[in-house]
């Protein structure tokens, strides 16, 4: 097993050098914290992710959940990992010291949330999603229910999910059919329907589930517009069992945190299934039948018919989380090639056969640095985008007006960029770390076959790479009359200017001003396309994603290299030395290999053959 | 379960229109055949994949091999598989008349063990093995070997394989510890060591099996040139069980062909371990221990000290197998998706989003019929390229002089490229088909996310693709004064000289001659690097490997859209009319989508940055 499974060193260069997440403490908000807190929330995961999550990483994917009698059994070993979540105050560390919570910024808390991904992705996803559950409890629901409900998710007692999906509404949320009728209490509805692939949907390491159910209230608008949020709990809170109406408005008046399991009685909440998965099997997945006795009640969150937009909401955030995830197993497919490259010996140097000398370590072979070279490449470009836009989260948090809204639309461009660049990506890291070893890399004796099986699923959960392209096109780069690209330029031009008055970073300037350039070129032709055929326009929105990704991946390198060239100036020596240098040689790789790809993508993109779209289902 | 899984007419279009390969029968050894022979070897082969090898796909998946006692158990429902391909013929059908065979050409057999592995991967495997180990004994060893060992193989009685990994010898062959020493008895030796991955190394499912073994005759030459070839049993045959030293020669006087189990006392050829590995799981992969009670003899295949040259020869034919692997697993996948496309309703037209109408079948979707396009694209494509190699190979085997020996090169070239492209590629046409099922294709409720575990095996075993890549930079394009690659060239040009004299195509044949044009400008450069720094040279040889690989199926690509030019101009109709539409349509894809690429390969491999040759291990 390999011993290191992320750099230390490097998200700290990230946090403090490149991002320089200790200025926030100058906003109100976080103003108790420096970089001494910080440092500890990081070490804080590291000594968790070390002794509790990491060792079992393995184990839960061989041992994976399974329903039994209707109840879904994961592994024992997860039971004092959420109860350490949930005692540490991981689940609502980001929010507000009235909320019980620390005001640790979004940026620090997804670092700590990268090493727990590293060390253990299906472990880390539960508190994840009690996280975000809760946070949209807080961001729109009312005092009630927000006392009713997130003491215990905090706590880690009761897992929270999201449930949207349904067996006839993956891709297209609009089209789900579970439905919400009033009852005579306000803001208490009866729930009916189904929901699929539901994570974390049961489990026998909580005392109750609390569902953030999408549903359309009867009579409601069609389409998107008729959605409504609701918390559908496993179990209801009542004062006896036998109070079939769920209680006053079917929540318990009961403001105590601590809701023993013997004043639960089940809210008709039926676990139908359990999804076995080629990876991510820890985590359990499960189909939920909801109202199927007539007898589950929601409870509105907000006002009716907005859920879609609450939702999304706490979506952006799961899609940057999404993005880390398959960073976190990529760092740790590339920390275990990189250690079995440096110890493996096979094979000679191609200018030295001589064979009565030993074989070489395989990492001396140019196409295994290579190898190795994309790995990095992918996944510290990857992490650095994903920690500015978490930092671009902290800051529209606590600024506000023009500045806020700056930070805003930055992060919704860069939203379905950060999910879908490195889900993509990470299968093909993931794929070059299993090459790395070899045979071994495919069996289960060594992890990277679990890693690789594991990174397959971040392109199609919290929407498919086409459903991203579509919003980047379709959406986020037209919207506010083109203003979110405008600023993401400007960003990127910032950064061109200042390495431009670098000596060795100047060609690597000139080459991104040049692709930024055949970028503009590509979208200003694609628009052009908007007004004549829709079907067109976004037919190759799926490429034009990939582009993107590639140059804020370029971008993102060229940011961390200007403070490593800084830093190798200043003298850098040992550790530091290689680490810096690392990246500067990092930074040549991406712009030698990855990002040239743009080319072959804008001869696709500008392109007058519209083959998908003419292409007829009988001709396949 | 998806009910089509290859396409039998695209095999037929393949044979019979573009290869021609009835017209084999105007050669001796093929004369008695006829497309009605070969018809039926296709319709045989489906039918057997249908009943026996299909319905055990997932089976095979979730009841892995196991080793219980010393002793692999498979699935029990390969036993009668292994029966009837050995009553059928299937292991010597491509042999001569006086071995049993009915020498059937390997274009013929390929594309019928193309129907086996699409229909079930590990299944496939048991027989190719034995035919694979069973053609070097009659193509090197002595008589009295071949009437020893071949006629149990022939009837499936024994399993053959190749025993060449060891666990310090992988890529590095020439590094195997594998020790024989000389007995008494010539021709017979006493064999030390160990052998790790190999493919139905040990199983319940046969009496015996015959190793085909590199080792190093003591006292002989240090590396590649010191490695001789040996057939190695598991169990050797004598009259009794307690003569000790083998017999008059280790072999049995006896040449019966039925030998009893009796009959067979153990050769000292432990399975030390089972290897559990991430797809591919219903063939089972031993770790042999060899001579550990020094009482395992091996009989020496041809002359001492060749074994590396015999086993090449089967290599190749191997490495062509493992394209076609890849290429049946990701065609078998395709087909899955494309099901799925045509039956799930997801979305509306982008051009269309009518909330009260109906969803539409994904298929409509031009980012769907992209990524079904890309799987089509490259499975067809390698599929062709693939054929046109056995074809080669089996001109090589009638023709003789200059004839024969274009063919050989011609066939030598392609190798690297046919065994590496399919391989690589098939882990994203697999991913592809994943994606098209959304979250279901993650599920094991469909088949695809075992097609996209087995799939990746293949850039793996026999030989990686960085090995791969040296061999066809290093070894094949230089070879005879790069006559080889000039071959190559003339073919492909004659196809873009054909491509010109019709309409539709001129615009497909300018472009492949562009691209013909680019290929020859990167060789020249590359090669100009041989003579200043063998690391440099090499240092991309990957990419390189995968710029010819898309140069080639662009090639067959264009091969291919010519018979089907003819067709449609010929008035074809209904399902003709729509194959040979399809087939235009995905030349269209290749060329806008995939050819394109070489223009980023081209800007690297052209770059004088050589970042992965320049980077040091500390940095990582």
């Amino acid at each position: 097993m390999a011993t290191q499974f992320y750099s230390k060193r490097n998200l700290q260069f990230l946090l403090y050098e490149v991002l320089d997440v200790q200025s926030l403490s100058e906003f109100l908000y976080f103003q108790d914290h420096a970089r001494e807190t910080f440092d500890m929330v990081l070490d804080s995961a590291d000594q968790i992710s070390e002794k509790l999550l990491k060792p079992l990483l393995t184990e839960m994917d061989r041992k994976e959940p399974q329903l039994v009698d209707g109840k879904i059994k994961i592994h024992p070993g997860m039971f004092p990992i959420l109860k350490k979540f949930g005692e540490d105050g991981w689940i609502n560390a980001g929010f507000s010291y009235e909320e019980g919570g620390q005001q640790i910024p979004s940026t620090v808390l997804s670092s700590a949330a990268f090493i727990f991904q590293a060390a253990n992705y299906s472990s880390s996803v539960f508190p994840f999603l009690t996280s975000g559950a809760a946070n949209l409890i807080r961001s729109f629901g009312s005092q009630e229910l927000k006392e009713s409900f997130t003491p215990q998710m905090y706590s880690g007692e009761w897992q929270g999910t999201m449930a949207l999906t349904e067996p006839d509404a993956g891709s297209s949320l609009s089209d789900i059919s579970t439905t919400a009728e009033p009852t005579e209490n306000k803001g208490v509805y009866k729930i009916k329907g189904q929901k699929i692939y539901i994570s974390a949907g049961d489990h026998d390491g909580c005392d109750n589930v609390i569902h953030l159910m999408l549903a359309k209230i009867k009579g409601g608008p069609s389409g998107a517009k008729g959605i409504s949020l609701f918390i559908v709990p496993q179990k209801r809170m009542q004062e006896t069992g036998d109070r079939r109406n769920g209680g006053k408005n079917g929540i318990s008046d009961n403001s105590q945190h601590t809701t023993q399991q013997s004043q639960l009685i089940n809210n008709d909440v039926i676990t139908a299934g359990i999804y076995h998965k080629m990876g991510y099997k820890g985590a359990p997945i499960a189909h939920l039948m909801v109202g199927s006795n007539d007898n589950t009640f929601g409870y509105l969150v907000g006002e009716p018919h907005k859920g879609l937009t609450y939702m999304f909401q706490m979506m952006n955030e799961a899609r940057i989380g999404v993005g880390m995830n398959a960073t976190a197993i990529g760092t740790a497919a590339y920390y275990a090639s990189l250690e079995y490259a440096k110890e493996r010996p096979q094979g000679r140097l191609i200018s030295d056969k001589d064979m009565t000398k030993p074989q070489v370590q395989i990492i001396r072979h140019a196409d295994v640095k290579r190898m190795l070279l994309f790995q990095k490449a992918v996944l510290e470009g990857s992490l650095a985008l994903l920690m500015q836009c978490s930092l671009y989260a902290d800051l529209a948090s606590v600024t506000e007006g023009e500045a806020q809204e700056r930070y805003h639309l930055l992060l919704d461009l860069l939203t379905p960029i950060a999910k879908s660049y490195p889900s993509e990506m990470c299968c093909l890291t993931t794929s070059a770390a299993v090459q790395i070893f070899g045979g071994a890399g495919y069996t289960t004796d060594f992890p990277v076959e679990q890693f690789y099986r594991e990174a397959r699923i971040h392109p199609i959960h919290e929407g498919t790479t086409g459903v991203h392209g579509l919003d980047l096109l379709g959406r986020k780069i037209m919207s506010k009359n083109g203003k979110s690209l405008q600023l993401l330029v400007a960003e990127i031009m910032k950064t061109i200017e200042k390495a431009n008055s670098i000596d060795r970073l100047k060609p690597f300037a000139h080459k991104l001003q040049t692709y930024l350039g055949k970028t503009d070129t590509v979208t200003k032709h694609l628009l052009s396309l908007a007004s004549k055929d829709l079907e067109i326009f976004l037919s190759d929105a799926t490429l034009n994603l990939e582009l993107f990704g590639i140059m804020t991946i370029a971008w993102q390198w060229l940011v961390q290299s200007i403070k490593a060239e800084e830093a190798l100036k200043a003298g850098a020596r040992g550790d530091d030395f290689n680490f810096y240098q690392g990246k500067i040689f990092t930074l040549r790789y991406f712009y030698e290999y990855e990002l040239v790809k743009i080319d072959s993508l804008m001869k696709r993109l500008l392109s007058e053959d519209h083959v998908t779209v003419e292409m007829e289902t009988a001709w396949f």
